[in-house]
């Protein structure tokens, strides 16, 4: 293993990343975008077409690697985002946020696959099962919500606490669940060793069961942190338990590594120790973690095997996968009387997708779909990311602007001047962000 | 790529070089031999020995991930060690520090070599080029003092301050750095093609372009630091430094990755952002790296062929490794016109060994030494690591019963107030430490 090679990149992916990051940053722009065209411009994605030389270029050892660490990233960005999680909150925002979660699983679904179906031979072509399940499955890929990039931006404006930011957040985690058991029973009907219901039991227990253990963890960690304020263990025991529940997730109940992050996280939520453990996440998260998971989204690109079809496919692909989203969620905010404004900020914030849609692409792949078909997804959904994880902060700065009402807490001061306190400071700590840390956010 | 279940040894990992590293405190060790004795717990070394199952059975794949992730540690200690170097205190207690680190790096070197001699087959055997190499590099082993173990010792005494406490500190952050050259220079000659004056220039080219390019980066890294500061990027672009100084030291000047991230570390010294910088390093050290990094060393060992010649052998070379530095530095210290018993003092301050021995140990193996000798160092390290540890604060105790003297500065407090204040500071975080941090670090 060419370990020095390993940290020649490290330093590129790292330099790189926060340089464009605060380039970024100057002309408006969240700086998790400029993480990913960092990622691009020093990745073989764009220079390689052309047989040109880059700083990075991946070997298997390097990149597999790289995709550990930005698989930690990715897990540090859910199990922080879960810290963040205010209980109170969540638990009056629930319903709606079921609401906006479903119509933004089912509209882009349906849309996908309505545009995926000329492009493997139409309508009639569907009495192949496979073709149909293809088809369907290529709106299964558009479901889920990557809430990473939009909770960055959320935080960088400091509106991830309000009454828009908390509806995304808990939309976003509702909907990576409900796509979740969507892909899991649409996978089931092309192996018929997973049973579908039985795919259902299983989240249906691994929430019971996190919210069960989960109780009695939260009194383990209230007395740990009680005995033992700003120890060292706090924080790292709490890293335990979010590789714990990452795998148990993935392992034990079939659910993504990401979702048992965030519940971990939410379990810690809360506590007087809490702010104290995201913070030491926080450290490792923008020190390493997550401009290498960010970076490693450009450096992974490809676009090879892009014909004028795929590329056609993958245009109409992104425009419903962003604009199902915005119409899906933005007409149930609003039926939840949202206003205007904010129903096209919840679209908005839920249009950005990730790791998520990758890896369930890959899944699909693995598990046999698109064998030998024209229409490869890997390739518009890697554009799906790029395109959704530029415009989804512009969008949202650009209906933010001005708005005041976003930092506004939904219950009032006086009854939780705690909560609203707690906005406040955490929202420089950002993942990618450029804030001035230190004295200042432990004051 | 099995991420999961990377995510499931990391948690292992963590949580258990976290509790033994507890209970080691608990008995008056370092918590590095706890993390180092989780790893032969929960790692195959011991239990494979019987054929039994173990928490942590490593694959080829996540050898090579943990292997990548513990080397950022190694290169994070180092970094860190730099980062304290104290080049104002240096300075003041001078002359008298380096001869002792001198006579203290070169008498266990000698008399690790000379032990080494007869368990390698005799003076004869050594006409072999690479057991000579393998002869001298155990004596390099013993080089590097480690002096957490005492400062905590001294300060719990109120001796840290005195004139012998002063230069103890001032020894040991001397005789890493003289450690760090000799380690540089031996391990140049790993290679038995290589033209040893080739390695020596290559060496003293590296140090002086370091110096040269160092002055530059310390400007430039003063004007960031004042600019921007506790702004995110001084942190990790000093990482960024370090990964890049690791990765020139090793390819460009065929010099060990560790002694470019000790100098990138000093390069950055007596900076106003010095201990900002240090603080986030430590961080991402004592979260993830470092205790992956000594996990590691447990669960890669290998006591196949543990003979009763290795324990002798072990036991020799951990008696060396004591009276080397109680003679080396004590004899010097009394040239020094230091008292008899000041002179004991200052050399049992010296003996204590941690987390550089286990470095440069690990460096020597990876490098290519010690392949099929019946000598590996590893388990003698180790032990020198729990036995220096244990008797250190014993020593010093007995050493101090009933003196006065040691309390007195060496310099009025007046003049040197401050630099006296930083080193009680920084003492305790140290890698591994339980140091309660947040607050009280920050002021």
């Amino acid at each position: 293993m060419d370990v020095a090679q390993i940290l020649l990149d490290l330093a590129i992916i790292l330099f790189a990343t926060k340089f464009l990051g605060i380039l970024m940053k100057k002309i408006g722009l969240p700086q998790v975008v400029g993480a990913v065209v960092a990622g691009l411009l020093i990745g073989p994605a764009i220079w390689g077409k052309f047989g040109w030389w880059s700083p990075i270029r991946p070997t298997e050892e390097s990149s597999f690697f790289f995709n550990g660490l930005a698989e930690i990233g990715v897990i540090m960005i859910l199990f922080s985002a879960g810290l963040e999680t205010d209980f109170r909150e969540l638990k009056s925002s629930g319903l709606k946020a079921t609401l906006i979660a479903l119509a933004g699983v089912a509209v882009p679904m349906a849309l996908g696959f309505l545009v995926a179906v000329p492009f493997m031979g139409g309508f009639s072509a569907l009495k192949d099962g496979t073709v149909a399940l293809e088809a369907v499955f290529i709106g299964v890929i558009l479901t889920a919500t990557s809430v990473g990039i939009t909770v960055e931006t959320l935080k960088e404006m400091g509106k991830l606490k309000g009454k828009v930011g908390t509806t995304i957040l808990s939309a976003a985690i509702i909907d990576d669940v409900i796509g979740i058991i969507v892909l899991s029973v649409v996978l089931g009907f092309k192996d018929p060793s997973s049973n579908p219901w039985k795919t259902l039991l299983m989240t249906a227990l691994f929430f019971v069961a996190a919210i069960a253990v989960g109780i009695l963890i939260h009194l383990l960690f209230k007395w740990l942190a009680k005995r033992y304020p700003h120890k060292r263990r706090v924080p790292i025991f709490g890293l335990v338990l979010c590789f714990v529940y990452a795998f148990v997730a993935e392992k034990v109940f079939s659910i993504a590594d990401i979702t048992g992050a965030y519940i971990a996280g939410v379990t810690l939520c809360n506590l007087k120790q809490t702010e104290y453990i995201d913070q030491k996440i926080d450290v490792n998260s923008y020190m390493i973690f997550s401009p290498v998971f960010f970076a490693n989204i450009g450096i992974t690109a490809s676009f090879d095997g892009f014909t004028v079809s795929l590329f056609l496919f993958g245009l109409a692909f992104v425009a419903v996968g962003i604009i199902g989203k915005i119409i899906g969620c933005g007409a149930v905010a609003r039926m939840c009387r949202f206003s205007n404004r904010e129903s096209l900020q919840v679209g908005a914030g839920m249009i950005a997708r990730g790791e998520v849609a990758l890896v369930v692409c890959r899944k699909g792949i693995q598990g046999g779909l698109f064998n030998g078909t024209a229409i490869n997804p890997l390739v518009p959904v890697i554009m799906l990311v790029i395109l959704s994880s530029l415009l989804a902060p512009i969008l949202l700065k650009l209906l933010f602007k001005g708005d005041k009402s976003g930092a506004l807490p939904l219950t009032p001061i006086g009854e939780n001047g705690e909560t609203a306190a707690l906005s406040v400071e955490s929202a420089p700590t950002e993942t990618a962000a450029e804030a001035p840390d230190g004295q200042a956010s432990q004051a």
